[in-house]
């Protein structure tokens, strides 16, 4: 599978009175890691390939995180992402947050293909394109 | 158990470039739903509930979430959360946030209690004060 | 003019390591203030007054704030929202954020009431409707 | 004076649903653009250099900001601080979000140097040593 890694500076912003990382923030740096994934795969931005098809987006389903070892402002992080697997219309993904050479964090995302429109209430699962499945399994 | 429910205004700034909730956000919504659960139990601010022992907070071990009807900016949802088990040091919590009386997302929550500071890497877990359990154990 | 008033607790997630407010939650406060003073003229969500319309919503051209008196995560304030001025498209708010009855945050926004599509470009003023400014008016 | 250049990509998470910028996540770019600044300077983190002196920070006095050209999600700009004016223990800073050449948006911070403790109360304002500001002087 296509493993996109990506370097992260954690910001002041991004902690909280404990001087640690605000956890939501995590899932905040794992959205962007998805999409910066599928950008690398499609070779086009997000705004890109939801326009290219008929496409609304990746909404989750379940996101889940084990929080091991503390970050704090300053910290310089990478994250490594990966589809662990495909189904019909739905995909499973894996972050691993590293620090100094060691996992801080792991996340877990299940995510659904869709179209049509969120607010509207017209957004409904679809196949993901075979195109998008074989660019993402790319070793 | 106590379960305390509070009513939270999805706003705007809460959403996405697809109108619904921009997932980090419920666990910024669950954070401060747990901190309003212990705050009820112990009949004071967070504030003052971290001055009154040396206590540093109450961070994440592990947080997962289910995703299950999209909501939007405008709705108003409710969420009810409990501890659902206590262990020496660390605890579990359940986030169930309503849409209309329908279950719209559940969020689950594993943290731990702490000592020390987390910035100067001397946070370390600690016992559970007992009086704590009883007060957020009431019905 | 009309006036709205939100009581606003501050929360851990609010705060920074330093323990206060991180300033940009305070225009994330501003924002949602907005909103419920125009959704309190007119009767009816965000959500439903964006389709009431074509009418895209009312992005900033300026913002400013001064920061007088520190907040922290547990505080109860409130902020009172007004519209300052009505220009043809656009319009001046003032948000004064209280704490223990003084004035700790003063914002100002300016905003401009738009048609069409930002993401595509087709983003333009538009007059702001005469039946809006009559709402907002009223004392 | 010095002046630090940052590559920032719009991501998916700071867009509202208009689909362009969340306005207070520019703030936010903003916050981090003022340490980064600084941490080049000083040629130390945050962290560290908060922890070089009795140091707590440099909260704000004052923040506006201009929005020129909207921004959304997928651009990559670059934002360029420079501080404009120090004071005896105040000082100002502008920063020049461009994107594709254009300045697409402009922000000022007025902060102040502090000594203390912003959650007891005891924070207050002291003089910005001389070796930063010549540290931040230079060309």
């Amino acid at each position: 599978m296509l493993v996109n890694t990506r370097g992260v500076r954690i910001e002041w912003g991004d902690c909280d009175p404990a001087g640690i990382v605000y956890y939501p923030r995590y899932f905040a740096f794992f959205d962007a890691c998805t999409s910066a994934l599928i950008e690398r795969a499609l070779g086009m931005t997000k705004h890109d390939y939801l326009k290219a098809h008929d496409f609304a987006g990746h909404p989750l389903v379940k996101a889940r995180s084990r929080f091991i070892i503390p970050t704090r402002f300053g910290d310089d992080v990478t994250i490594e992402t990966t589809v662990t697997e495909f189904r019909r219309s739905s995909f499973d993904l894996r972050h691993r947050l590293n620090k100094n050479g060691a996992l801080a964090v792991e996340g877990f995302e299940t995510r659904v293909w869709v179209h049509g429109d969120a607010v509207n209430g017209t957004m409904k699962s679809a196949p993901i394109p075979q195109e998008v499945i074989e660019l993402m399994s790319k070793g």
